[in-house]
Protein backbone atom coordinates (compact mmCIF):
# COMPACT_ATOMS: atom_id res chain seq x y z
CA UNK A 1 0.00 0.00 0.00
CA UNK A 2 1.25 3.44 -0.82
CA UNK A 3 1.29 5.94 1.97
CA UNK A 4 2.80 9.14 2.43
CA UNK A 5 5.55 9.73 4.94
CA UNK A 6 2.99 11.76 7.40
CA UNK A 7 0.04 9.23 7.21
CA UNK A 8 -0.17 7.34 10.28
CA UNK A 9 -3.68 5.33 11.58
CA UNK A 10 -5.12 6.34 14.43
CA UNK A 11 -6.94 4.06 16.85
CA UNK A 12 -9.28 5.01 19.81
CA UNK A 13 -9.54 1.68 21.73
CA UNK A 14 -12.09 1.64 24.95
CA UNK A 15 -13.85 -1.09 26.68
CA UNK A 16 -16.31 2.31 27.87
CA UNK A 17 -17.44 5.34 25.41
CA UNK A 18 -13.96 6.14 23.80
CA UNK A 19 -15.15 9.58 24.09
CA UNK A 20 -12.21 10.58 26.87
CA UNK A 21 -9.73 8.79 24.68
CA UNK A 22 -11.01 10.58 21.15
CA UNK A 23 -11.15 13.96 22.88
CA UNK A 24 -7.22 13.49 24.04
CA UNK A 25 -6.52 12.62 21.17
CA UNK A 26 -8.07 14.60 18.82
CA UNK A 27 -6.48 17.66 21.14
CA UNK A 28 -3.09 15.82 20.57
CA UNK A 29 -2.93 14.87 16.61
CA UNK A 30 -3.95 18.57 16.04
CA UNK A 31 -0.43 19.60 17.44
CA UNK A 32 1.35 17.41 14.40
CA UNK A 33 1.62 17.73 10.97
CA UNK A 34 0.18 14.36 9.99
CA UNK A 35 -2.66 12.82 8.12
CA UNK A 36 -4.46 10.37 9.79
CA UNK A 37 -7.44 8.14 9.40
CA UNK A 38 -9.03 7.54 12.26
CA UNK A 39 -10.95 4.22 13.92
CA UNK A 40 -13.16 4.44 17.24
CA UNK A 41 -13.71 1.15 18.80
CA UNK A 42 -15.56 1.12 21.99
CA UNK A 43 -16.99 -1.38 24.61
CA UNK A 44 -14.23 -3.71 24.04
CA UNK A 45 -15.09 -5.63 27.22
CA UNK A 46 -13.92 -9.18 26.13
CA UNK A 47 -10.78 -11.63 25.34
CA UNK A 48 -12.69 -12.13 22.26
CA UNK A 49 -13.38 -8.69 21.12
CA UNK A 50 -9.37 -7.53 21.91
CA UNK A 51 -7.97 -10.13 20.30
CA UNK A 52 -9.89 -8.85 16.88
CA UNK A 53 -8.68 -5.51 17.63
CA UNK A 54 -5.70 -6.12 17.89
CA UNK A 55 -5.66 -8.73 14.65
CA UNK A 56 -7.14 -5.13 13.32
CA UNK A 57 -4.23 -2.78 14.47
CA UNK A 58 -1.27 -5.76 13.46
CA UNK A 59 -2.62 -6.08 10.00
CA UNK A 60 -2.12 -2.42 9.43
CA UNK A 61 0.98 -2.88 10.88
CA UNK A 62 1.93 -5.22 8.26
CA UNK A 63 0.26 -4.17 5.34
CA UNK A 64 1.69 -0.50 5.49
CA UNK A 65 5.16 -1.47 7.68
CA UNK A 66 4.11 1.90 10.01
CA UNK A 67 3.03 1.33 13.48
CA UNK A 68 -0.35 2.40 13.95
CA UNK A 69 -1.15 4.94 16.99
CA UNK A 70 -3.60 3.53 19.75
CA UNK A 71 -4.85 6.00 22.40
CA UNK A 72 -6.47 3.76 24.79
CA UNK A 73 -8.22 3.87 28.04
CA UNK A 74 -8.70 0.16 29.18
CA UNK A 75 -9.10 -0.88 32.72
CA UNK A 76 -10.15 -4.70 32.56
CA UNK A 77 -6.74 -5.73 32.97
CA UNK A 78 -7.01 -9.15 30.37
CA UNK A 79 -8.25 -6.42 27.90
CA UNK A 80 -5.80 -3.96 28.85
CA UNK A 81 -2.99 -6.53 28.38
CA UNK A 82 -3.77 -7.89 24.75
CA UNK A 83 -3.87 -4.35 23.71
CA UNK A 84 -0.83 -3.17 25.08
CA UNK A 85 0.43 -6.60 23.35
CA UNK A 86 -0.28 -4.99 19.89
CA UNK A 87 2.04 -3.79 17.36
CA UNK A 88 1.34 -0.11 17.86
CA UNK A 89 2.56 3.05 19.42
CA UNK A 90 0.60 2.81 22.39
CA UNK A 91 -0.35 5.63 24.78
CA UNK A 92 -2.34 5.09 27.76
CA UNK A 93 -4.60 8.45 27.68
CA UNK A 94 -5.23 8.36 31.42
CA UNK A 95 -2.17 6.29 32.81
CA UNK A 96 0.07 9.53 32.41
CA UNK A 97 -1.75 11.58 34.47
CA UNK A 98 -2.91 8.78 37.13
CA UNK A 99 1.41 8.52 37.82
CA UNK A 100 1.48 11.81 38.94
CA UNK A 101 -1.98 12.34 40.62
CA UNK A 102 -1.16 9.28 42.79
CA UNK A 103 2.46 10.55 43.56
CA UNK A 104 0.62 13.96 44.59
CA UNK A 105 -2.96 12.32 46.34
CA UNK A 106 -0.71 9.94 48.17
CA UNK A 107 -3.24 7.57 47.38
CA UNK A 108 -3.99 4.38 44.89
CA UNK A 109 -6.27 4.88 42.51
CA UNK A 110 -9.31 2.22 42.15
CA UNK A 111 -9.60 1.88 38.37
CA UNK A 112 -13.48 1.60 37.68
CA UNK A 113 -15.25 1.47 34.31
CA UNK A 114 -16.17 4.87 33.31
CA UNK A 115 -19.82 5.86 33.68
CA UNK A 116 -20.33 9.34 32.71
CA UNK A 117 -24.33 11.31 33.40
CA UNK A 118 -24.91 7.74 34.24
CA UNK A 119 -28.72 7.22 35.55
CA UNK A 120 -27.72 4.89 38.50
CA UNK A 121 -24.98 7.09 39.82
CA UNK A 122 -26.81 10.41 39.77
CA UNK A 123 -30.28 9.90 38.84
CA UNK A 124 -30.72 13.62 40.20
CA UNK A 125 -28.57 15.13 37.65
CA UNK A 126 -29.41 12.59 34.81
CA UNK A 127 -33.16 14.05 35.67
CA UNK A 128 -31.83 17.77 35.09
CA UNK A 129 -30.40 16.92 32.28
CA UNK A 130 -33.54 15.78 30.18
CA UNK A 131 -35.68 18.40 31.93
CA UNK A 132 -33.42 20.55 30.68
CA UNK A 133 -33.80 19.19 26.92
CA UNK A 134 -37.27 19.35 27.23
CA UNK A 135 -37.49 22.57 28.06
CA UNK A 136 -35.26 23.80 25.54
CA UNK A 137 -36.64 21.78 22.85
CA UNK A 138 -40.08 23.58 23.75
CA UNK A 139 -38.32 26.61 23.07
CA UNK A 140 -37.12 26.56 20.02
CA UNK A 141 -37.32 29.00 17.27
CA UNK A 142 -39.93 31.43 19.54
CA UNK A 143 -41.99 28.35 19.45
CA UNK A 144 -43.34 29.18 23.00
CA UNK A 145 -42.65 31.90 25.32
CA UNK A 146 -44.19 30.43 28.25
CA UNK A 147 -42.86 29.99 31.46
CA UNK A 148 -39.69 32.34 30.68
CA UNK A 149 -38.95 32.48 34.47
CA UNK A 150 -37.86 29.16 34.04
CA UNK A 151 -35.09 29.71 30.95
CA UNK A 152 -30.94 30.14 32.28
CA UNK A 153 -30.46 31.79 28.83
CA UNK A 154 -32.55 33.36 25.99
CA UNK A 155 -30.63 33.96 22.92
CA UNK A 156 -31.83 36.03 20.25
CA UNK A 157 -30.73 36.41 16.73
CA UNK A 158 -31.78 36.08 13.00
CA UNK A 159 -32.75 33.29 11.26
CA UNK A 160 -29.83 30.52 11.11
CA UNK A 161 -27.09 32.39 13.14
CA UNK A 162 -26.75 29.31 15.29
CA UNK A 163 -29.27 29.37 18.16
CA UNK A 164 -30.74 25.76 17.80
CA UNK A 165 -27.69 23.60 17.97
CA UNK A 166 -25.89 26.41 20.50
CA UNK A 167 -29.31 25.91 22.89
CA UNK A 168 -29.61 22.13 22.23
CA UNK A 169 -25.48 21.99 23.54
CA UNK A 170 -26.05 24.08 26.10
CA UNK A 171 -28.93 21.55 27.89
CA UNK A 172 -27.36 18.63 26.48
CA UNK A 173 -23.75 18.92 28.00
CA UNK A 174 -24.54 21.58 30.66
CA UNK A 175 -28.01 21.19 31.67
CA UNK A 176 -28.78 24.22 30.85
CA UNK A 177 -32.71 25.28 30.20
CA UNK A 178 -32.07 27.91 26.92
CA UNK A 179 -34.94 29.32 24.98
CA UNK A 180 -34.19 30.93 21.32
CA UNK A 181 -36.32 33.39 19.61
CA UNK A 182 -35.54 34.24 15.87
CA UNK A 183 -36.13 37.76 14.55
CA UNK A 184 -37.75 37.37 10.89
CA UNK A 185 -38.02 39.44 8.28
CA UNK A 186 -41.41 40.98 9.36
CA UNK A 187 -39.79 41.61 12.73
CA UNK A 188 -37.51 44.09 10.98
CA UNK A 189 -39.49 47.42 10.30
CA UNK A 190 -39.77 48.16 13.97
CA UNK A 191 -37.53 46.01 15.71
CA UNK A 192 -37.62 45.58 19.74
CA UNK A 193 -37.25 43.23 22.51
CA UNK A 194 -40.78 40.96 22.77
CA UNK A 195 -42.95 42.32 25.26
CA UNK A 196 -42.96 38.71 26.83
CA UNK A 197 -39.13 38.68 27.04
CA UNK A 198 -38.71 42.09 28.12
CA UNK A 199 -38.68 41.37 31.72
CA UNK A 200 -36.30 38.69 31.51
CA UNK A 201 -33.89 40.95 29.62
CA UNK A 202 -30.85 40.12 32.15
CA UNK A 203 -30.82 36.64 30.78
CA UNK A 204 -30.90 37.46 26.62
CA UNK A 205 -28.05 37.22 24.65
CA UNK A 206 -27.26 37.83 21.34
CA UNK A 207 -25.98 35.96 18.46
CA UNK A 208 -24.85 37.76 15.31
CA UNK A 209 -22.86 36.07 12.09
CA UNK A 210 -20.90 37.61 9.12
CA UNK A 211 -23.16 39.08 5.90
CA UNK A 212 -21.54 36.71 3.54
CA UNK A 213 -21.30 33.14 6.06
CA UNK A 214 -25.19 33.96 6.72
CA UNK A 215 -25.71 34.66 2.96
CA UNK A 216 -23.89 31.03 2.30
CA UNK A 217 -25.98 29.47 5.12
CA UNK A 218 -29.36 30.84 3.64
CA UNK A 219 -28.21 29.85 0.28
CA UNK A 220 -27.55 26.18 1.15
CA UNK A 221 -30.90 26.08 2.69
CA UNK A 222 -33.02 28.30 0.11
CA UNK A 223 -30.85 28.91 -3.04
CA UNK A 224 -31.57 32.47 -4.80
CA UNK A 225 -34.52 33.35 -2.43
CA UNK A 226 -35.35 36.99 -0.97
CA UNK A 227 -34.52 35.20 2.42
CA UNK A 228 -30.82 33.91 1.10
CA UNK A 229 -29.97 37.36 -0.75
CA UNK A 230 -26.95 39.66 0.39
CA UNK A 231 -29.44 42.70 0.83
CA UNK A 232 -31.73 40.89 3.04
CA UNK A 233 -28.85 39.43 5.21
CA UNK A 234 -27.32 42.73 5.07
CA UNK A 235 -30.10 44.96 6.57
CA UNK A 236 -31.12 41.85 9.10
CA UNK A 237 -27.84 41.79 10.53
CA UNK A 238 -27.70 45.58 10.61
CA UNK A 239 -31.10 46.27 12.01
CA UNK A 240 -30.51 43.21 14.79
CA UNK A 241 -27.17 44.00 15.94
CA UNK A 242 -27.92 47.58 16.57
CA UNK A 243 -30.63 46.78 18.45
CA UNK A 244 -28.75 44.33 20.57
CA UNK A 245 -26.52 47.68 21.37
CA UNK A 246 -29.50 49.95 22.05
CA UNK A 247 -30.80 47.23 24.78
CA UNK A 248 -27.54 46.63 25.37
CA UNK A 249 -28.32 43.27 25.03
CA UNK A 250 -24.50 41.24 25.10
CA UNK A 251 -23.93 39.42 22.01
CA UNK A 252 -21.23 36.86 20.32
CA UNK A 253 -20.52 36.45 16.35
CA UNK A 254 -20.72 32.80 15.63
CA UNK A 255 -18.95 33.37 12.16
CA UNK A 256 -15.81 31.14 13.21
CA UNK A 257 -16.71 29.77 16.04
CA UNK A 258 -17.80 25.98 16.96
CA UNK A 259 -20.92 25.20 18.84
CA UNK A 260 -18.92 23.99 21.66
CA UNK A 261 -17.09 27.38 21.66
CA UNK A 262 -20.31 29.48 21.42
CA UNK A 263 -21.48 27.53 24.28
CA UNK A 264 -18.77 28.10 26.26
CA UNK A 265 -18.19 31.44 25.42
CA UNK A 266 -22.09 31.89 26.65
CA UNK A 267 -21.33 30.22 29.77
CA UNK A 268 -18.51 32.84 30.48
CA UNK A 269 -20.34 35.79 29.50
CA UNK A 270 -23.52 34.85 31.81
CA UNK A 271 -21.67 33.48 35.01
CA UNK A 272 -24.14 30.57 34.50
CA UNK A 273 -22.51 27.32 36.29
CA UNK A 274 -22.25 24.26 33.95
CA UNK A 275 -24.74 21.28 35.94
CA UNK A 276 -23.02 18.53 34.64
CA UNK A 277 -20.06 16.21 36.03
CA UNK B 1 -12.30 26.25 56.85
CA UNK B 2 -12.71 23.09 58.00
CA UNK B 3 -11.97 20.19 55.45
CA UNK B 4 -12.26 16.64 55.18
CA UNK B 5 -8.91 15.27 54.57
CA UNK B 6 -10.14 13.58 51.11
CA UNK B 7 -11.56 17.03 49.75
CA UNK B 8 -9.93 18.36 46.79
CA UNK B 9 -10.59 21.80 44.80
CA UNK B 10 -10.39 21.13 41.44
CA UNK B 11 -10.05 23.70 38.65
CA UNK B 12 -9.55 22.90 34.68
CA UNK B 13 -8.37 25.53 33.33
CA UNK B 14 -7.74 26.50 29.42
CA UNK B 15 -7.31 28.97 26.71
CA UNK B 16 -9.93 26.93 24.61
CA UNK B 17 -12.97 25.79 25.74
CA UNK B 18 -11.63 23.80 28.69
CA UNK B 19 -13.60 20.58 27.29
CA UNK B 20 -10.82 18.65 26.48
CA UNK B 21 -9.11 19.28 29.72
CA UNK B 22 -12.09 18.62 31.79
CA UNK B 23 -13.03 15.58 30.18
CA UNK B 24 -9.88 14.02 30.98
CA UNK B 25 -9.59 15.25 34.93
CA UNK B 26 -13.18 13.73 35.59
CA UNK B 27 -11.93 10.35 34.08
CA UNK B 28 -8.96 10.13 35.85
CA UNK B 29 -10.26 11.87 39.30
CA UNK B 30 -13.03 9.20 38.95
CA UNK B 31 -10.17 6.83 39.83
CA UNK B 32 -9.36 8.03 43.28
CA UNK B 33 -11.10 7.77 46.72
CA UNK B 34 -11.61 11.73 46.81
CA UNK B 35 -14.55 14.53 47.05
CA UNK B 36 -14.08 17.46 45.20
CA UNK B 37 -15.73 20.67 44.35
CA UNK B 38 -14.77 21.43 40.41
CA UNK B 39 -14.70 24.78 38.50
CA UNK B 40 -14.20 25.06 34.87
CA UNK B 41 -12.39 28.49 33.61
CA UNK B 42 -12.41 28.51 29.89
CA UNK B 43 -10.97 31.26 27.82
CA UNK B 44 -8.02 32.08 29.74
CA UNK B 45 -6.79 33.80 26.88
CA UNK B 46 -5.06 36.95 28.32
CA UNK B 47 -2.51 37.82 31.09
CA UNK B 48 -5.16 39.73 33.07
CA UNK B 49 -7.09 36.83 33.37
CA UNK B 50 -4.57 34.49 33.99
CA UNK B 51 -3.34 36.20 36.89
CA UNK B 52 -7.21 36.68 38.34
CA UNK B 53 -7.13 32.87 37.95
CA UNK B 54 -3.83 32.57 39.84
CA UNK B 55 -5.43 34.68 42.61
CA UNK B 56 -8.36 32.19 42.73
CA UNK B 57 -5.77 29.30 43.00
CA UNK B 58 -3.46 30.71 45.49
CA UNK B 59 -6.11 32.09 47.51
CA UNK B 60 -7.84 28.55 47.99
CA UNK B 61 -4.36 26.92 49.14
CA UNK B 62 -3.62 29.68 51.89
CA UNK B 63 -7.84 29.49 53.34
CA UNK B 64 -7.07 25.65 53.79
CA UNK B 65 -3.71 24.90 53.16
CA UNK B 66 -4.23 22.20 50.17
CA UNK B 67 -2.99 22.53 47.17
CA UNK B 68 -5.86 22.43 44.27
CA UNK B 69 -5.58 20.15 42.00
CA UNK B 70 -5.04 22.14 38.20
CA UNK B 71 -5.84 20.48 35.09
CA UNK B 72 -5.06 22.75 31.94
CA UNK B 73 -4.51 22.90 28.65
CA UNK B 74 -2.66 26.05 27.58
CA UNK B 75 -1.32 27.04 24.35
CA UNK B 76 -0.54 30.31 24.83
CA UNK B 77 2.91 31.07 26.58
CA UNK B 78 2.27 33.59 28.59
CA UNK B 79 -1.07 32.53 29.61
CA UNK B 80 0.89 28.90 30.53
CA UNK B 81 3.62 30.26 32.05
CA UNK B 82 1.02 32.62 34.87
CA UNK B 83 -1.13 29.01 35.65
CA UNK B 84 2.15 26.77 36.22
CA UNK B 85 3.64 29.46 38.71
CA UNK B 86 0.27 28.59 40.62
CA UNK B 87 0.61 27.08 44.58
CA UNK B 88 -1.10 24.08 42.90
CA UNK B 89 -0.63 20.34 41.75
CA UNK B 90 -0.85 21.09 38.38
CA UNK B 91 -1.49 18.63 35.44
CA UNK B 92 -0.89 19.72 31.66
CA UNK B 93 -3.32 17.58 30.54
CA UNK B 94 -1.85 17.61 26.94
CA UNK B 95 1.82 17.76 27.31
CA UNK B 96 1.87 14.18 28.93
CA UNK B 97 1.34 12.37 25.83
CA UNK B 98 2.69 15.12 23.37
CA UNK B 99 6.21 14.42 24.60
CA UNK B 100 6.16 10.43 23.72
CA UNK B 101 4.17 11.25 20.51
CA UNK B 102 7.52 13.57 19.55
CA UNK B 103 9.55 10.69 20.32
CA UNK B 104 7.67 8.23 17.95
CA UNK B 105 6.80 10.65 15.15
CA UNK B 106 10.21 11.95 15.47
CA UNK B 107 7.98 15.44 14.65
CA UNK B 108 8.26 18.89 16.95
CA UNK B 109 4.55 19.62 17.63
CA UNK B 110 3.26 23.18 16.59
CA UNK B 111 0.67 23.89 19.71
CA UNK B 112 -1.99 25.82 18.30
CA UNK B 113 -5.42 27.08 19.95
CA UNK B 114 -7.84 23.98 19.89
CA UNK B 115 -10.94 24.60 17.52
CA UNK B 116 -13.14 21.85 17.59
CA UNK B 117 -15.97 21.56 14.95
CA UNK B 118 -15.36 25.08 13.64
CA UNK B 119 -16.98 26.50 10.84
CA UNK B 120 -13.70 27.92 9.16
CA UNK B 121 -12.02 24.74 9.46
CA UNK B 122 -13.97 22.89 7.98
CA UNK B 123 -17.37 23.91 6.77
CA UNK B 124 -18.56 20.59 5.47
CA UNK B 125 -18.21 18.96 8.30
CA UNK B 126 -19.87 21.80 9.85
CA UNK B 127 -23.16 21.58 7.44
CA UNK B 128 -23.34 18.26 7.80
CA UNK B 129 -23.48 18.44 11.67
CA UNK B 130 -26.29 21.29 11.09
CA UNK B 131 -28.30 19.09 8.92
CA UNK B 132 -28.85 16.37 11.37
CA UNK B 133 -29.25 18.41 14.34
CA UNK B 134 -32.35 19.95 11.89
CA UNK B 135 -32.97 16.54 10.32
CA UNK B 136 -33.22 15.01 13.81
CA UNK B 137 -35.62 17.81 15.51
CA UNK B 138 -37.44 17.79 11.97
CA UNK B 139 -38.29 13.51 13.10
CA UNK B 140 -38.21 14.01 16.77
CA UNK B 141 -40.75 11.34 18.40
CA UNK B 142 -42.90 10.55 15.59
CA UNK B 143 -43.64 14.18 14.07
CA UNK B 144 -42.35 13.05 11.10
CA UNK B 145 -42.06 9.87 8.85
CA UNK B 146 -41.27 11.42 5.69
CA UNK B 147 -37.92 11.29 4.03
CA UNK B 148 -37.07 8.37 6.11
CA UNK B 149 -34.80 6.82 2.81
CA UNK B 150 -32.18 10.13 4.38
CA UNK B 151 -32.23 8.50 7.98
CA UNK B 152 -29.02 6.88 9.31
CA UNK B 153 -31.07 4.91 12.10
CA UNK B 154 -34.48 4.73 13.52
CA UNK B 155 -35.13 4.51 17.08
CA UNK B 156 -38.54 3.12 18.49
CA UNK B 157 -39.69 3.06 21.97
CA UNK B 158 -42.16 3.32 24.64
CA UNK B 159 -42.87 6.65 25.83
CA UNK B 160 -39.96 8.13 28.25
CA UNK B 161 -37.30 5.25 27.45
CA UNK B 162 -34.48 7.79 26.28
CA UNK B 163 -35.26 8.46 22.46
CA UNK B 164 -35.27 12.04 22.07
CA UNK B 165 -31.59 12.77 24.39
CA UNK B 166 -30.10 9.67 22.53
CA UNK B 167 -31.04 10.87 19.39
CA UNK B 168 -30.15 14.06 19.23
CA UNK B 169 -26.96 13.52 20.99
CA UNK B 170 -26.56 10.78 17.79
CA UNK B 171 -26.68 14.41 15.98
CA UNK B 172 -24.91 17.08 17.66
CA UNK B 173 -21.78 14.65 18.34
CA UNK B 174 -21.78 12.29 15.46
CA UNK B 175 -23.77 14.20 12.76
CA UNK B 176 -25.87 10.99 12.36
CA UNK B 177 -29.40 11.78 11.07
CA UNK B 178 -32.16 10.16 13.88
CA UNK B 179 -35.61 9.48 13.74
CA UNK B 180 -37.20 8.40 16.32
CA UNK B 181 -41.00 7.10 16.53
CA UNK B 182 -42.80 6.12 20.29
CA UNK B 183 -45.48 3.32 20.64
CA UNK B 184 -48.65 5.03 22.52
CA UNK B 185 -50.94 3.25 24.31
CA UNK B 186 -53.60 3.51 21.46
CA UNK B 187 -50.51 1.17 19.51
CA UNK B 188 -50.63 -1.67 21.88
CA UNK B 189 -53.88 -3.35 20.99
CA UNK B 190 -52.46 -4.79 17.45
CA UNK B 191 -48.51 -3.43 17.50
CA UNK B 192 -46.85 -3.70 14.43
CA UNK B 193 -44.14 -1.81 13.21
CA UNK B 194 -45.45 1.54 11.25
CA UNK B 195 -45.84 0.94 7.56
CA UNK B 196 -44.08 3.63 7.06
CA UNK B 197 -41.03 2.29 8.61
CA UNK B 198 -41.67 -1.09 7.19
CA UNK B 199 -39.18 -0.77 4.39
CA UNK B 200 -36.68 1.31 6.69
CA UNK B 201 -36.31 -2.25 9.17
CA UNK B 202 -32.45 -2.82 8.24
CA UNK B 203 -32.04 0.72 10.33
CA UNK B 204 -34.11 0.42 13.26
CA UNK B 205 -33.47 0.00 16.70
CA UNK B 206 -35.39 -0.52 19.61
CA UNK B 207 -35.22 0.90 23.20
CA UNK B 208 -36.65 0.12 26.26
CA UNK B 209 -36.10 0.21 30.12
CA UNK B 210 -36.78 -1.40 33.19
CA UNK B 211 -40.37 -1.60 34.28
CA UNK B 212 -39.67 0.32 37.60
CA UNK B 213 -37.36 3.04 36.48
CA UNK B 214 -39.82 4.00 33.56
CA UNK B 215 -42.97 4.40 36.21
CA UNK B 216 -40.36 6.72 37.87
CA UNK B 217 -39.79 9.08 35.06
CA UNK B 218 -43.44 8.91 34.11
CA UNK B 219 -44.59 9.93 37.66
CA UNK B 220 -41.53 12.73 37.65
CA UNK B 221 -44.00 14.04 34.73
CA UNK B 222 -47.28 12.89 35.43
CA UNK B 223 -47.55 11.72 38.96
CA UNK B 224 -50.67 8.96 39.97
CA UNK B 225 -51.79 9.00 36.03
CA UNK B 226 -52.68 5.76 33.91
CA UNK B 227 -49.71 6.63 32.43
CA UNK B 228 -47.25 5.91 34.68
CA UNK B 229 -49.56 3.22 36.69
CA UNK B 230 -47.28 0.60 37.28
CA UNK B 231 -49.33 -1.78 35.27
CA UNK B 232 -49.75 0.43 31.87
CA UNK B 233 -45.68 0.81 32.13
CA UNK B 234 -45.21 -2.82 32.31
CA UNK B 235 -48.21 -4.26 29.88
CA UNK B 236 -46.39 -1.22 27.13
CA UNK B 237 -42.89 -2.51 27.95
CA UNK B 238 -43.73 -6.56 27.75
CA UNK B 239 -45.67 -5.65 24.36
CA UNK B 240 -42.79 -3.26 22.59
CA UNK B 241 -40.46 -6.57 24.17
CA UNK B 242 -42.28 -9.05 22.45
CA UNK B 243 -42.45 -7.16 19.48
CA UNK B 244 -38.91 -6.08 18.98
CA UNK B 245 -37.85 -10.21 18.95
CA UNK B 246 -41.04 -11.08 16.70
CA UNK B 247 -39.47 -8.86 14.49
CA UNK B 248 -35.58 -9.56 14.82
CA UNK B 249 -35.35 -5.45 15.90
CA UNK B 250 -32.21 -5.29 18.01
CA UNK B 251 -32.67 -3.48 21.08
CA UNK B 252 -31.28 -1.73 24.19
CA UNK B 253 -32.10 -1.44 28.10
CA UNK B 254 -31.11 1.91 28.74
CA UNK B 255 -32.01 1.49 32.78
CA UNK B 256 -27.93 2.17 33.96
CA UNK B 257 -26.80 3.66 30.57
CA UNK B 258 -25.84 7.33 30.27
CA UNK B 259 -27.21 9.17 26.81
CA UNK B 260 -23.57 8.95 25.72
CA UNK B 261 -23.37 5.38 26.25
CA UNK B 262 -26.63 4.57 24.69
CA UNK B 263 -25.51 6.72 21.86
CA UNK B 264 -22.07 4.73 21.65
CA UNK B 265 -23.82 1.52 21.60
CA UNK B 266 -26.20 2.57 18.98
CA UNK B 267 -23.00 3.48 16.49
CA UNK B 268 -21.40 -0.11 17.37
CA UNK B 269 -24.13 -2.17 16.85
CA UNK B 270 -25.54 -0.45 13.82
CA UNK B 271 -21.85 -0.16 12.51
CA UNK B 272 -22.59 3.67 11.75
CA UNK B 273 -19.44 5.63 11.69
CA UNK B 274 -18.72 8.31 14.11
CA UNK B 275 -18.62 11.42 11.62
CA UNK B 276 -17.22 14.38 13.36
CA UNK B 277 -13.09 14.42 14.17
Amino acid sequence: MQRKSNFRDVFYVSDGTAITSETLGHAILAQFPIETRQMTLPFVESVDRALNVQKQINRIYEETGVKPLVFYSVVLPEVKAIIEDCSANLYDVLNALVEPLKHDLDMEPMPQLQRSHSISKDAASYQDRIAAIEYTLAHDDGVSLNNLEQADIILLGVSRCGKTPTSLYLAMQFGIRAVNYPFIAEDMTSLKLPQAIEPFRYKTYGLTIDTGRLVAIRNGRYANSDYASLQQCESELNKVESMFRREAIPYLNTTSLSVEEISTRLLDMSGLKRRMC
